[in-house]
């Protein structure tokens, strides 16, 4: 052949008309990170038709040493320049040693399974950064969590101080949130690890195509159940994209926290500055950009969920090419959480927490209380009217003007008689204990609560998980590795 | 007290004014399904007072007493007419025992766990309904499989006849996205079924609560290792309403593969009248009202999503009075799914399949000639041009108005020749036998392929993966049921 | 007829069997409030075939008289009863006065435009209310910014203090959004306000059906141009769900901004009692309830945006029963919506600014220093040193512990020298000026922005502007109002 | 200055530490179509501050000479080579011309109204051209609909034959549906065509900025009111993604219509060979590419439009960083539904309908049956009477397996009897009438319905709307291009 070859969607075949310019979405450049599952798919299916007999054993020699110069020459740029975009080693091999040669390598497969191999390698590559990512994450947040078992600050809701806890049982909350996320990536990646080759287009095909093989040399876990599952099924891309999302939005809400709190008016932590931006015009300016560019991948997921979603609505087999869009934004953030997760790392190691302000605030506004309603249901009144005349004792003091700080026991005799027509019944030394935000948190004993030795518990239980949550990852990451090398073996057979 | 009791939350206590009449939304109207999940806290919590000394034996025979005259009365109409909602418990023990004895209820807890505890409870009931169905429709799908394995039909991409499958193969691609959904519902429900009970309203309590005996008293698992996450966290809800819109899309896909069916342009299916409306104008009228009814829960349940996934954004302890309003949705649209798949499953076991159309359209519409590529590959010709071969073949015919009926091996030679060169080199036994539908399925024999045999092989390994999730969702509603009878039977020892 | 009328639907008609119950949707009680509109439509569709003659006067007059006779019943009592849902008067008027007369009201319409007809009147109504709550609002904010025209307080980007600012300026940035808003619900009023009305299923009918009659009877402006657009193409509900999306997140972030500002650490403002919630754990719990629940619109909304959008992606006239669904969220968001400007309305009212505060905290952490630079600048030196001599004299000053209470020209001086080897040449009274929050907010001259008198002249051109849409509202209002009254009149002369 | 100018963000300034490099967003590459916008708000702003005396005239007149060489080298590559990303200006004046000069283009102004002026640029750009295509796919289907305003076909309810309707019918339908997205853009337009130039981050300058020439020179129609509100409201963004999702599921129905229309079970229409795809498995497969295409930007707009309204969520001046990735998304679908009207407009233009087989289906499937209804009912029966004889008719047909053009006369009769007691009463002349699909048609004369000469007097009124549409397009791009002269001019002036 003098020209390049241009593939089968020519005028001519099947079709009297060249597609629409724009139209002609097949070029390597769109390919993005997948390139390398169809690569790894041509270069496996090559194999296994060979071992078939669906080659000789000179077709299956010549077209493996011409993957193998394509890969000297750069698999992106060999494939750039020979076109057909998913199609490339087709167009690549024809071009170097002809049709007769070069037009065997599609013989029982399809787009559908060159696709839909190259969607799972993608998300199973994106599956293991974010794992990493999440081991990281979680490690930091149990050396928060030692680090600061007994800062005491407030906790919130409703935004408003609810009670005194510590900061390492808030590093403790996210710790927890993100081994879901862990679990929930772990299960995921189960169900992405399984092999689509040899489903073709969705009947599979009628040559002797061996899909143990492929999907082994693929580094799955074993092939699909059925074929057109194989390929027309999408739920597992609104999987993908519903863990992502979720992933996302508690990183968001770390954020969120962070953000609320290096506010001048909350002031309760730093960020250093390699995180932080400053303005043209308000020269005074340290904007917690780090923080913003980590949330922003929240509303991002959701879209594209969305989206994802969407798109699949409608018949079996109706929307493909829609797929091609949703399949980007998916695989762009797949990518960019892992970035995030890293990014959320770093700040959170980089953290400059103001443990004095913290407990100051935590006692400041009331938060404590609640042990004071404890105290007086300690002296065998029951709980309700107990929290009654502490809610009253608080009126009545915010009304005149008192703080924690100002406020006295006798006032909390004042509401006690007016609700329950008794005296509080506390000391002075009970009063000053149960108002102390500190105690408050030292009380906390139960599992899972804020007290400090709880906290350390519950985080030397968390790193033992995350030992093992490592330790699995390792597992997934030798077995895709051990398959690439496999696959180089049996192509060091075939080609000598 | 002459007067019902009116709870914690009137003007002179912590607040000088009435709250809004329409802001105040503690009615058990409002509560929904989840009053049997507070119910069964403010028993266990009550057990738990009892067990730890928190509460005289007097007081818990009490109480307890109490508690099942509720019961007699009917639990639903006592709490309303109680009032107090959540806390209704707490206004019909005072009204029954005054306050000194029903004030004692809410010792160390908060409305924060028992929204919590009840939440997961309802969403538990959710997912074991949703997993029985899921069991129902799969066999469903199996039983269809089975039937037919050899029922030749049109499979579809872009939604464009693409080659012929079986109508087994079809049903067992549904199997397989439910198997997955199954999976995702079961993972889910072991992150559901942890007890948030003890977390109070994010620090626990400095009272001593059991939190893994009120745990077991509640059929859960285990509790919670962290108290601000049991209560503040909602990834949990973000994965309930993601397993439900993932499901309810497959269930969508399945009503939209069916609702296409029924048209009278594809005549593949048809749904038994009870399944049907009409019109009040268009007397020939015959609407597949519940294919339509399945797949609307699917907007629904996206919409969802988004409303939860939004309405977490912001810090921990900020987005809470939102979550009322959510979790309304998401329970609704749990019980609605369950209503759905056993829709769905009544459909399919009522479907009236027109095989011979099937069939007949199969071979209609050159779904084959795949095959007819294959064959000419088989005589040494590489792929590609075997392809475009054919290619050319079916334009030429469709431009000379002929069918794969009427067209013949002649044409097939020509575009060979235009193509390579040369006749097709196939006998006219070879073609015939190329351009049969049926045959085309029934060289399918790879691994979940449509033929019959591999589709029979498949539905067998899934009939046995149906009973063991059968199994399994038997063992957790066993769990759940008796830790209700463990429950009652402690309140019996406190009782007498 | 002995029994009561079971409508067209039952076995024995079109279809053999009974639908199944729960998919029997003709219920009088999930009309909700659309029973207006199809009542509505039902008298003026008489009215309409009786001056068409398409009704005898007889048969007018008996079936208008027993219209009339339903609603001394009680329109909703008697439909109710009757059933068949939105066909409910053909229910009552046939047992009534017998199939005959009864058998006749439906001629020349569908369930169609029933449906559609009772849409648009009942979003109609939804969108007069907002539009009166969008007035009431902007009042309330054009109040607000009079009296605090001068009220100095932070402004925030990336959450960190930018530049001192004015209450009332904030006030007027968020009348001028809901300027938007109202513009927006204006424009989709004149797209709604149009009548489906004869278009029946999607074809109209062969009997000759007044629809300019029919429209101006219901008080719509014109009849739409196309029988199928009018019932089939559904952009207007997306529109009506985004305009509802858009102005709930406006709210939500006037509900965002003092929901932060209520905290204790920010505590700008105070939102009295009768808008907050209390704690059943925590006594000194004030949550600010109000705010919650005007935010928590807007994730609802999104959803039902998202619901509406996803449910009609499908061929013409594929997705109908879905839209059952989706309208019910529309129309309980349409009502939401007017609440929820009500009471943001009503907490604007009530609002108690702690003005001293504020301003203290406008110049407490360098959000002043913007004019720092400027006057830098206005020695003649450029713009972007001045700016970043004030730059480094904030870092030196925070490196330093010094705050723009205690920090002193000296410190400007060096840095001024460092950066551009000079030093600042501000005199003590020109750097005091330039560090005054309150002298920063009287520099504010220019139209637009926080100075007090433009806050006046921009409050003062949006006062006239809601004159406007004031006036506009009641126009639209008497429309309506008055089309009512002829629809009466038009039957007066025929029941007599 | 012997290196390059590294803009206000370097360590040392503010902050102490450089920012990660990662989060460094101020790239040239990222501005995409905004640069556009920047550029001539960096050149209108010269202009006011030269008129202003905020520049001398010397200044004045090195800058924009400086901004006019930067033209010849080409914007884009002069402003990548400067760096600095928005503020690439004054990198590049500072360069040219020193710190003295280049550091003086940014007094008065702020990052926040640059991004602001090029955002509402680039949409506005965006805007045009969607009205454009909108103009001209109206235009086209406005001729499809005069071609075929008696091309009989059959229109659908659920998915079902409905009523016989014609081509022209259904083209008339999308004309005002895309009238309506006329409409809602152009109302758009109006509100984005505002200025926030002057308004620097959220209080403008104390310098004397003209916000009325700037607006001016930038083509808009007039400045904000408030300037806070300029740049920290967004709910604009929220209304653009909302009018580019509803216009683009829109086009996405046309889309969805005729993706079923090309499958082989519909088979009406066929787009040429140019718009479709074929496989690399299927030698048959022809693809409907272009309908794809254009159907999938429908879910890329609803996740943008999600993305974006959830982004915005807290409290004003928090979320900013995360509009720089929903702008991006914004700015694509913008860009993208240009291509897609367009795409769809050749595709209407090229459409090959097979009006034969569309009339041929519409009698085929008992559609035509309301006017059998009708006809009796015109001999005097009720309508419910008549429709229900009909009901009967049809079921009776189906059940003996006869359909419209082998039933005879006499089963209905035998409907008539069982239902109503009597013979339908009506002649062979009158039945045959009343069972043609084409009689249907013809008969539909109401206004707006499927008639010929209904759909040629609705596409009369259609031409001259869109001629008006047309017509205000082309004012408002002379505004925005005369004001780019009127710019030019001014420098003009001052450069000499």
């Amino acid at each position: 052949m003098s020209d390049a070859y241009r593939g089968f969607r020519t005028a001519g075949g099947r079709l009297a008309e060249e597609q629409l310019a724009h139209l002609q979405t097949h070029k390597t450049s769109l390919l993005g990170e997948s390139i390398w599952g169809i690569h790894a798919f041509d270069k496996a299916h090559l194999v296994v038709l060979a071992e078939a007999g669906l080659l000789s054993a000179e077709e299956a020699r010549d077209l493996l040493r011409a993957m193998r110069k394509m890969e000297e020459e750069g698999v992106f740029e060999a494939r750039d320049h020979a076109g057909g975009g998913m199609h490339s080693a087709e167009h690549y091999l024809v071009n170097e040693l002809g049709i007769d040669r070069g037009g065997r390598i599609h013989l029982g497969r399809s787009s559908g399974d060159l696709i839909e191999v190259a969607r799972r390698i993608t998300i199973r590559g994106h599956l293991l950064t974010i794992l990493a990512g999440l081991v990281g994450i979680r490690e930091s947040l149990v050396a928060l969590a030692r680090e600061h078992a007994d800062s005491v600050m407030p906790g919130y809701t409703h935004g408003q101080q609810a009670q005194p806890t510590t900061f390492g049982h808030w590093a403790m909350m996210f710790e927890q949130s993100f081994a879901r996320d862990t679990a929930r990536v772990q299960e995921l990646f189960a169900r992405v690890n399984l092999s689509p080759a040899g489903a073709a287009i969705l009947t599979g095909s009628s040559f002797d195509i061996d899909r143990e093989r492929s999907s082994a040399l693929l580094g799955f876990d074993a092939p699909l159940a059925n074929t057109m599952d194989a390929i027309l099924s999408h739920d597992l891309e609104m999987e993908v994209a519903s863990v992502y999302t979720i992933l996302a939005a508690t990183l968001a809400r770390v954020a969120d926290d962070l953000f609320l709190w290096v506010t001048s008016e909350f002031a309760f932590v730093r960020v250093p500055d390699r995180f932080c931006g400053t303005s043209s015009i308000m020269p005074q300016k340290r904007n917690p950009d780090a923080l913003e560019s980590v949330k922003s991948t929240s509303s991002q997921a959701l879209g594209a969920l969305v989206s994802i979603v969407t798109a699949e609505r409608g018949p079996t087999g109706f929307p493909i090419l829609e797929r091609r869009y949703t399949q980007d934004v998916l695989w762009r953030l797949g990518s960019e959480l892992g970035v995030k997760l890293g990014d959320m790392n770093e700040i959170l190691r980089g953290l400059e927490v103001d443990v004095d302000r913290m407990a100051e605030s935590a006692g400041a506004y009331w938060a404590q209380v609640t042990d004071l309603a404890a105290a007086l249901a300690e002296t065998g009144i029951d709980w309700r009217r107990s929290h009654l005349i502490v809610a009253a004792f608080v009126r009545l003091a915010t009304e005149q003007g008192l703080t924690p700080q100002t406020v006295t026991r006798e006032l909390l005799d004042e509401a006690a008689r007016e609700v329950a027509g008794r005296a509080s019944g506390l000391s002075q030394e009970e009063f000053d204990e149960a108002m102390s935000a500190r105690a408050f948190v030292r009380r906390r004993t139960m599992y899972g609560s804020p007290g400090p030795e709880a906290v350390r518990t519950v985080a030397a239980q968390s790193a033992e998980r995350i030992a093992a949550d490592a330790a699995a990852l390792r597992a997934r990451t030798e077995q895709v590795e051990s398959a690439a090398r496999i696959l180089e073996q049996a192509i060091d057979g075939l080609v000598t």
